[in-house]
């Protein structure tokens, strides 16, 4: 598999520096601009840009020096020059896409670098799945960073992964070209209480140089806080409120503020700089998620900063903090994140600092896009068969297999039900009576119980783990199912009647996963992902088209949940609070232990 | 030779984890005092720092949770809580001390992290005398890292040095555990013209992940500059006004602005900041060079930073110029630079942020200085006796190897002088017509000519190169020699009489280098620096004393120049114009290019 190979600023430094000098002609020279200086925070007008072997030589009031008859020229004309924007922190497949496909998605919306936590795939494929995606980012004609994924299971001895991440996987990890750090060390207790695994990974990333990426989901900023921070993170994207920025950067970590399609959490936290007057060097830009919907109709990471700008950020300042605040956190400053001599030519052209449109997208010195149309290749990665076939159940399920079985003459039971709560991520851990019929406990339409199952797909157990879940508001006989189950990314059925669970299941065995919505027995919304049941190859705007399609399609079965599928696919999410499903049974996350589903007072 | 080791944050996790989270001890705690936070730019009053293992376990408004029957206490009692003071670019040879004296010079004044560049010792003992300060300097209680010397010879072709320093031995360096980064690149027409050593020194410090230090000392910001800034260097310290300043900047390099023993360049560029409003994370303070009688009487960075408030920075920002500025530049902000978890314990207690008294000093979690004094010991590397004899001039010197020959049969000469020029490092190219007597030309002590002899010293090859000088103003029977002769550091002779020369230079082979005046053949001041015949390895009061001793003499023989030492030394620097004196000969300096001693036309 071939992958891009973009020379260092040091194999590049003889042309230059002919350059500079005007020894040597240019491969491109941008005229007239207004230079966006990150560095000096300042907006200089007149400036040309030169380039060569896609690294900035030149950068002054006239590049005529370094002007021949072969350099490309691009004008400028008074517009705003910007560094290409960074996403400090995000995962490929919230998009639903490949990397070469979410690369092609957020080209035409300037992102020209990305760091990204393959975290899902590593659930699914382990540390050979994370080797694909980080071969396919270095493939792109952008910089796609990868942060090898830290924590494969989340919650150990509460679920079955496909595969495990160790800290010897970790310590080879970064020994590859494109590993810039650690994913997000989202195990915070097992940091706070020294577990030696955790520890052995932030210490085999500190020790080859590189940034431990964190996560710290809780609201406590005291001694568990204090613990966590001395473990070694060294940057934070679980802030949600002010307090919780300020306390980070003054710890001396980065905090990284997301945009995401379902997070918001930029508006809560920059008043830290807008209003309380923070250095705004350690505050940081990211996305952490975007659907492949927000990349086609919303944008990316320009969606971020134009928000940070009508949030009352300084233009400048929030350039910064998705370019050299970026750069600088991963020891990039050199590479990328300002339009400075040496560094990778990822380039912008806007007319407007404060609307952002982006007009004109150079990376690496080659115009990638223009007028929001990419303008580029972006290479597939020759995704192997195992990586193609990941859905493994064993068997053909059919509806008995979702059969509740209650306890031995009884009429009704009491069952423990998962409750989903709009617009949060955490459930509720509900009770419910219900009915049994023919020795099987029945779900409950109009009391909004319906059932819920975790099939089994990577070891072909044929494992069904059944349970109740409340808060969808289905109606009639319907099922759901996905392959995108964070974070083991088993298969999450959810249905009104067995025999669409069990056709819903199938089928997603049959095209190798992705997300399926049947009603009355007819299949009304697929989404395919292939690749590893998380991913597709497709092109974006389709992807985005049959995302649609499958909320429409969730709706059409009387749900009217905000972020409906966002829901469905974090129930096995067996670490936030209360109760989720998992493979190995229902978990109350409040203790962190299995639960009955079943009262046996019953 | 023993080096300290000292522990890495990964290696200490487990037990900082444990301080912070309140189930362990301290190691010490500091209570009470004015976090002054480098991150934020913020003053926070009533906090605890809990130190660990030499590093910050935990800052907060109560560390008594991390507080234990063994804890060591300190009480700020309000004051302020520094971070340790960083010099970002300096050379320990200026001082005529060794690293460790040195150290223990401005332990006192609050420097606890130095960058320092051998390159002095370099041109004296090669890539091993840079070996040998490498090491002192990692057995030092406070951090001292190397900056690998880069241009020894400085003029290839116009001087011979004791070594050279060669591409491969940059490489070399790169893997030894105190090299940070390359040291000033001073050959900035090299890096021009695109010189493939220079290059090649360039990309092996940049593949190792490290900084290149850069020296562009001219006033040109064309496409020179440009071309300079595109080969490499990360900062510069050359710069002398606002214009140099703000260039450098805006080009993605780090301004590094100093305050030496004579050198003056804050208070002219840091309007940058002050006034023009310049974002200030790339700024950085530094001293360059100090000579031990600044470090005995004034101070060191904290000089630096007290005069940088007083030009009008705000305090707060001016410690982030000597702390965390400087740690980002050599990616270091995880390990000094801020008082955050992790990080070195290098704290000062000082109870006034303008005037910046330093109180009390920890490094690494140890009391070093308290009230002025040095704590702690500073130990001494065992300096073979091939570094303690490099004054090798083959034989013992007479008058007559100091005799310039008069073409046959002439009675007056016209000769190439060099003509110092009070307050500036540049020399005038002089003429001026001398007597001959007996066939030997004189000079004219009332036309103030002197002579100046150049001594070879490395290869013991006897070599005497005779010249004229102008500007010492010296009377009567005397001569000044000294080892310190930048930068191939032969010995510089200066002398109205011969026989003192020859009896100057004598005694300094005899004592093994180092500064001697004598005057009507008796010397009237000594300074031995037996280390390379450029350091010593007594106290630094010792050696200010006897330094103060020797421009006393300076002016007894006559000599009324500011920094008339500094002078002295400089006229062998073949790289600053106009008219130098070298092992090879006269150097115009203006043309690169030997000239004779007398005009021919005579």
């Amino acid at each position: 598999m071939e992958q891009t190979t973009f020379k260092t600023w040091a194999e590049c430094a003889p042309r230059l520096v002919a350059v500079a000098a005007g020894r040597a002609p240019a491969d491109l020279v941008i005229r007239k601009g207004q230079w966006v200086n990150v560095h000096t925070r300042e907006i200089l007008p007149d400036h040309d840009i030169a380039i060569a072997e896609g690294r900035i030589a030149y950068v002054g009031l006239d590049a005529s020096h370094c002007t021949g008859p072969d350099t490309e020229i691009i004008e400028a004309n008074g517009r705003f020059m910007i560094p290409g924007l960074c996403d400090a922190h995000m995962h490929i497949e919230s998009g639903m896409l490949t990397p070469a496909e979410f690369a092609r998605a957020v080209i035409p919306h300037g992102t020209t670098s990305m760091f990204t936590d393959p975290h899902e795939i590593a659930n699914v494929l382990g540390l050979e799945g994370v080797r694909m995606m980080h071969d396919e980012a270095l493939m792109q004609p952008v910089n796609i960073f990868t942060q090898m994924p830290s924590c494969a299971p989340s919650a150990p001895g509460l679920e079955t992964t496909g595969f495990e991440i160790s800290a010897e996987d970790v310590a080879e990890a970064m020994t590859w070209p494109g590993i810039i750090g650690l994913g997000e060390m989202m195990n915070f207790p097992g940091v706070i209480s020294a577990d030696p695994q955790m520890l052995a990974e932030i210490a085999a990333t500190q020790n080859a140089g590189k940034t431990v990426g964190g996560h710290y989901a809780s609201p406590d900023l005291g001694p568990n806080f204090a613990a966590y921070v001395a473990g070694g993170p060294a940057d934070d994207h679980e802030g949600t409120c002010e307090a919780d920025a300020i306390a980070r950067v003054r710890q001396g970590m980065r905090s990284m503020m997301r945009l995401g399609s379902a997070w918001y959490d930029v508006e809560t936290q920059i008043s830290a700089v807008t209003e309380k007057g923070l250095d705004p060097r350690s505050f940081i830009l990211c996305t952490d998620d975007s659907h492949s919907g927000t990349l086609v109709h919303e944008g990316h990471m320009n969606r971020v900063v134009r928000h940070a700008i009508a949030c009352g950020c300084d233009p400048v300042v929030a350039l910064q903090m998705a370019t050299l605040n970026t750069a600088c956190h991963f020891g990039l400053e050199r590479d990328i994140g300002s339009i400075t001599p040496g560094r990778r030519a990822d380039v912008i052209l806007t007319s407007d600092l404060t609307t952002l449109p982006i007009e004109h997208v150079i990376a690496r010195g080659v115009t990638i896009a223009n007028g929001g149309a990419c303008l580029v290749d972006c290479p597939h990665y020759n995704w192997p068969d195992h990586a193609r076939n990941t859905v493994h159940m064993g068997k053909t399920l059919d509806a008995k297999h979702f059969e509740i079985a209650a306890p031995e003459g009884a009429n009704t039971v009491t069952a423990n039900v998962i409750g989903v709560v709009e617009n949060q991520a955490p459930t509720k851990a509900l009770k419910a009576d219900l009915t049994v019929r023919n020795g099987v406990v029945e779900g409950n339409i109009e009391a909004d119980v319906a059932q819920i199952a975790l099939v089994e797909r990577h070891r072909a157990t044929g494992n069904v783990t059944n349970g109740f879940v409340s808060g969808f508001g289905y109606k009639g006989n319907m099922a759901m199912a996905s392959t995108v189950a964070h974070d083991s990314h088993h298969m999450i059925v959810i249905g009104t009647s067995r025999e669409d669970m069990a056709l819903a299941s199938n089928r997603l065995g049959e095209v190798g996963g992705g997300v399926t919505v049947f009603q009355d027995g007819k299949e009304i919304a697929l989404v395919e992902l292939p690749i590893a049941g998380l991913m597709s190859d497709s092109p974006a705007t389709d992807v985005a088209d049959k995302a649609q399609a499958m909320v429409d399609a969730m709706e059409t079965c009387g749900c009217t949940l905000n972020n409906a599928y966002m829901q469905h696919s974090l129930l096995a999410l067996v670490v936030i609070p209360e109760l989720r499903i998992s493979d190995l049974g229902l978990v109350d996350v409040r203790k962190f232990e299995r639960i009955d589903l079943l009262e046996t007072s019953q």
